[in-house]
């Protein structure tokens, strides 16, 4: 098993040759990272597409400078691949990237589920990723270099991923424009459980409803702003939406069953006309919405850490998890092996006094000695 | 009983005296009618708060001509009360208003749930109604003259409502900005439970479901805008909010319900992995939400109609009611009696001509005859 830093100095020497990046799928997602890999880091990008009116029209959109016919062919010579098929077609489109990829290649998806692709974890080169992006349209037509811009992106790396290879997907990411973020496979899939597919379920639940209410014609009378925010992504394209819903099935069931729950107790409260429990309900989303929709960070300034971590596989992984378990956001990284290659130095940027604080706090907790620079 | 077309010439006569307002509860949405009526409308403009304190920022803001200490003295020379109390408090307030105000009145509420007020809707000179706007903020502090301008207000006419009243009342919120409809009583709450209480309820649950799952340390990782758009309503205003639940429990108990059936059944198809089941229920919501949220009417020409109609109560709520149903939006009304005061023309501006066309059929299919002017 290769070592967690290995003796190439890392990617970020500044002799580096141009990036080769392959793209599995050159729809919205696919298209836009070409875009950006292209004009934002001069990088080489060979795309693949199952359909040929896909692929051609993303060369002739600049999203590629090359397209080929197979996935074998794509990833060849690749340093980076990005799978951005639709989420049923991500397993065996990831396996057969594996398979084909170089070995020093770093293997990624962007499917909004993750652990369906657990089985790919099982190899050191892959990184699921998932970018909080591009919901509203889909199609190569509308990729555009900045989709990614300030867009969080969560990377779910196993305990075995190569630290090199995190590194390099999580410097092409920043590059991209975007905001990695490492966060545990599992806790990913309830998260969005919760945060986007019930959001869209009860969207699709909501207009339903209202369609009953409005027998007569069909035609809503005017509403409010809420009943339009609250249906914003009802009936969102199926031929992604329906893989994405039974890809987390579990643990949409599990958000959807706590929902029923949650609406019954509603419901007793209003037949008992209780209305301190009714006022205490909703202080209580009061209070969990502030929490969880708090202020971000923008515009603090960026301290760096440098972290001195033995070479063995997992320790770029770890850190990067448990920064993203306390809701650390790592600004970027860079990673730099010993002479002897026996250990190395990894460099995080954070934003902001507090985040800086905590996340040192935290690595300490793992034993790996760190101070600011 | 007087008949619905009095002989007074109408309202919209060219010599009519300024127009005299009372406002009983001069908050947000009161305020905001004394500041419209009076810039646009130059009304005189009384009002009552039985907070002192709103009730002088109220007259230093400019929202009212006159402060006074009591609904009676509010009310004793009114043509038109709005009353602008708390969902809780507009029955008494209602009440009070009617007792006092002149016979020639008419006195409508701004509630956002309206069976409430049917013990009301006995006296001729009553109108429900409810003003979609204002619900981000609250308070005279916020107050602002163009707050209704192409909101929509919903009016609940009855059966016996006056004819004269109801379009002064209609004009008086063209005035405003607003464009008026009207609505059955039962129709408005059952819809506003659908569009309005239930999506506050569903965001209220969703936070807390997310608050469930982000156990660390109730921060939330990034999310996409679905989750905020979903919940932006979380924790509305309690003050306001209990009320309004509660005021419409019966018809949100039954939403809630419906919701939880349908919840049931998306369950279902997800635990039996039942894909088609899943893209079929995306698609019904795909489709209600077009249908239910088409485009609006904007920009169309302004159609007039001109409608016959005997001097007897209701025929005006009769007709406006109709219309309301079909989802016809009455821009502006007139009403002209004729000069034995027997029978009377009521002028009717509709926009775009399918709108136009539809009214002329539903006034016919009343036997009321009707041509386009």
């Amino acid at each position: 098993m290769p070592a967690d830093i290995n003796g190439r100095g890392a990617d970020n020497a500044s002799e580096r040759p141009q990036l080769k990046i392959s793209i599995i799928g050159v729809g919205l997602i696919g298209g836009s990272i070409g875009m950006a890999a292209r004009k934002r880091m001069d990088a080489t990008v060979c795309g693949y597409d199952p359909d040929p009116a896909v692929l051609s029209a993303a060369l002739e959109l600049g999203a590629i400078d090359a397209a080929v016919h197979d996935i074998a062919h794509a990833v060849a010579d690749a340093q980076v691949v990005f799978v951005a098929a639709p989420v049923g077609a991500l397993p065996g489109a990831v396996e057969q990237a594996l398979r084909c990829a170089p070995s020093d290649c770093v293997v990624s998806d962007v499917g909004s589920t993750k652990r369906v692709l657990a089985a790919a974890g099982a190899d050191e080169r892959f990184v699921g990723g998932h970018p909080l992006a591009g919901a509203e349209t889909s199609g190569v037509r509308h990729a555009r270099e900045d989709l990614f811009d300030g867009a969080s992106w969560y990377l779910t790396p196993a305990k075995g991923t190569s630290g090199v290879l995190y590194e390099r997907l999580h410097r092409v990411l920043v590059g991209l424009g975007a905001q990695p973020a490492a966060i545990d496979v599992q806790v990913h899939d309830r998260l969005m459980a919760c945060v986007s597919h019930l959001p869209h379920v009860l969207a699709n639940v909501l207009v339903a409803e209202a369609a009953n209410a409005v027998e007569a014609d069909g035609r809503l009378p005017s509403t409010g702003p809420s009943f339009r925010d609250a249906t914003r992504v009802a009936g969102a394209n199926s031929g992604i939406w329906t893989d994405i819903y039974l890809s987390n099935r579990d643990a949409l069931i599990d958000s959807i069953e706590e929902t029923i729950t949650k609406l019954g107790e509603v419901r007793e409260a209003l037949t008992a006309g209780d209305a301190q429990a009714i006022t205490d309900w909703n202080e209580h989303a009061r209070a969990a919405r502030e929490r969880l929709l708090g202020e971000g960070l923008v515009g603090a300034a960026v301290h760096e850490l440098r972290v001195a971590v033995p070479n063995r596989p997992g320790v770029i992984a770890e850190i990067a998890l448990e920064l993203g378990r306390a809701g650390v956001n790592i600004v970027d990284m860079a990673l730099s092996p010993s002479a002897d290659n026996s250990q190395g130095v990894v460099a995080l940027w954070l934003r902001g006094d507090e985040q800086s604080a905590r996340a040192r706090e935290l690595i300490a907790g793992l034993d790996f000695p760190v101070a600011q620079a």
